[in-house]
């Protein structure tokens, strides 16, 4: 999809737990929790708090309130979307829920986007976040038990992104959106999602060049939203498979957000984590003039714990979102 | 939102379990499942082959593959909505993953409509499912434990339906809608999910009434999603309070589905309720000249066992679609 009327990102806002906060774009982030509870009896409920914290703060920037905003699209991975379900409770906007695992910044970028050029809304958020101990604990093990990471593996990002989309005002406008198949390449490996990803990220990739008939230099940057260093390098081949030349810039958020220092693997990953590079480094180094154009393509592992244990492989889905300063 | 092109419903499909084809509307079901695995290994499985066919019956009717369907909006109630994820990766349809709870029909099909209403697809799948034996392991027990139920719980439907929308063509239209804000008013009851959606759904009609500034008879029929006897008793007093006179010509899907005499409590529940209600005999009904004018108000309980163990109570959220003929 082209817009005809690009909705403009207006403000934006994240939030990070430490260790996000410990990496190499700590200063681009606006708050950095001290600990992970913030302040909350649980994770879960300190999760919910750093979406609508992530919320109010970003429209707090355009010196707005809740009620001025007409339309709150989110999702996180918790099950049920409870996150985000609690956090749409206190800040009593309209509210859609979206479920795109790791994608979601994306998707919920593009239904914001769809809405207002559609001229439904004048005032949107967009938002997705994740946090390592509430996803660690649903995923996969207790997190007491401490359990070993196998090396393809990657760190659920403690982290929340909210953008605060408006049909008229200054700032990025989003130009174009790409809704993605889902893609299943038969990887049944929960340890090695970005090679589930992957192919799923390239399948959007094309579709949106060959779509628009852009020339695949026409972006300053195509950032996948978590493939992690495995994944990325899967993307690469892919990449050179699908004809794509030259090849775009590319990196991937799951390798952006963390030092190699920091022992996450093969990188980070979650909902949050292509949230908050977002709305943190990638959007700061637009508005400095470090580059014009973006394609933003979050990618999502559409598998359960419970589909696992039914011997299903991982389904991928990528949603890309062209960024245009 | 009023709609200027209203997307117009020119297929739909039903599919339910054994327990909801033997209820007063089974002739009025595309297809009546054997039994609770239809034909597959396990109850998810089931489940998600129950959305795959009810969308391929429903573009069947109009001689359509799914390559000619352009977007696919479709959510459940497991966890990571892997019945909708692998329904649609068998569909190889551009995919939209929502999580409403039991608002899920209602939230996809206003997400729908606007996408078309603003231009950007021609044709686009609006679906929901339930099962009974996959939510009741996820929410509630082991169903091999046969738990006694409270007389206020609700049955979960084993059933889904899917609407095929066209920018042009011949069918009830979607001509209106409302999103529905969280409205959480302390209930933490788990086993009276209806009182607890009861204000949403509330909150949403008397919105809907108010926006669109029609007199409160308008409809034939308003029709809330899966509110349960002890729910649209609690509804039904709320349009008292909130003024609506006269009183709408009031139903619920949740006390539709289900004869009395089938030891259901409350009434049914579950995405697949309201979906196959709404895709069976409400449209069958619409279609024979029975009414004109629906108002179709899904409901949702935004709870997970999680949330309900940490101590939250249940916010509920409702959104209403008007369909005419």
């Amino acid at each position: 999809m082209a817009f005809n009327s690009p909705p403009v990102l207006t403000a934006w806002a994240s939030i990070v737990g430490p260790r996000e906060g410990d990496g190499p774009w700590g200063h681009d982030f606006d708050w950095i929790m001290e600990d992970y509870l913030f302040g909350e009896q649980t994770w879960e409920k300190a999760e919910s708090k750093m979406l609508r914290e992530t919320v109010k703060h970003a429209i707090s920037k355009r010196n707005f309130e809740p009620a001025d905003v007409e339309l709150l699209v989110a999702g996180d991975l918790l099950n049920q979307l409870v996150s985000s379900n609690f956090a749409a409770r206190e800040l009593s906007i309209p509210f859609l829920g979206l479920y795109g695992a790791c994608s979601t910044m994306a998707e919920s970028l593009i239904v914001s986007s769809m809405l207002m050029d559609g001229g439904f809304f004048a005032k949107t958020v967009a938002a997705a976040c994740s946090h390592h101990y509430t996803a660690e604990r649903q995923f996969r093990f207790p997190t007491e038990q401490g359990v070993q990471k196998a090396p393809s593996s990657q760190w659920t990002a403690t982290a929340a992104g909210a953008v605060l989309l408006e049909s008229i005002g200054v700032g990025p406008r989003i130009t174009a959106a790409t809704i993605g198949k889902v893609v299943d390449m038969g990887q049944k490996d929960a340890s090695d999602m970005g090679s589930a990803m992957a192919p799923a990220a390239a399948d959007t990739i094309k579709t949106h060049f060959q779509d628009l008939n852009l020339p695949t230099d026409y972006y300053d940057l195509v950032v996948t939203g978590d493939l992690g260093k495995v994944g990325m390098a899967l993307a690469q081949q892919l990449f050179v498979r699908d004809g794509l030349t030259p090849q775009p810039n590319y990196s991937d958020c799951g390798v952006l957000l963390f030092d190699e220092s920091q022992e996450v693997f093969s990188g980070g990953s979650g909902c949050g984590c292509s949230a908050c590079v977002l709305c943190g480094p990638l959007l700061k180094k637009m508005l400095a003039g470090d580059f014009k154009r973006l394609l933003f393509v979050a990618t999502g592992a559409l598998m359960s714990p419970t589909s696992s244990f039914q011997g299903e492989s991982i389904p991928g889905i990528a949603h890309a979102v062209a960024i245009e300063n």
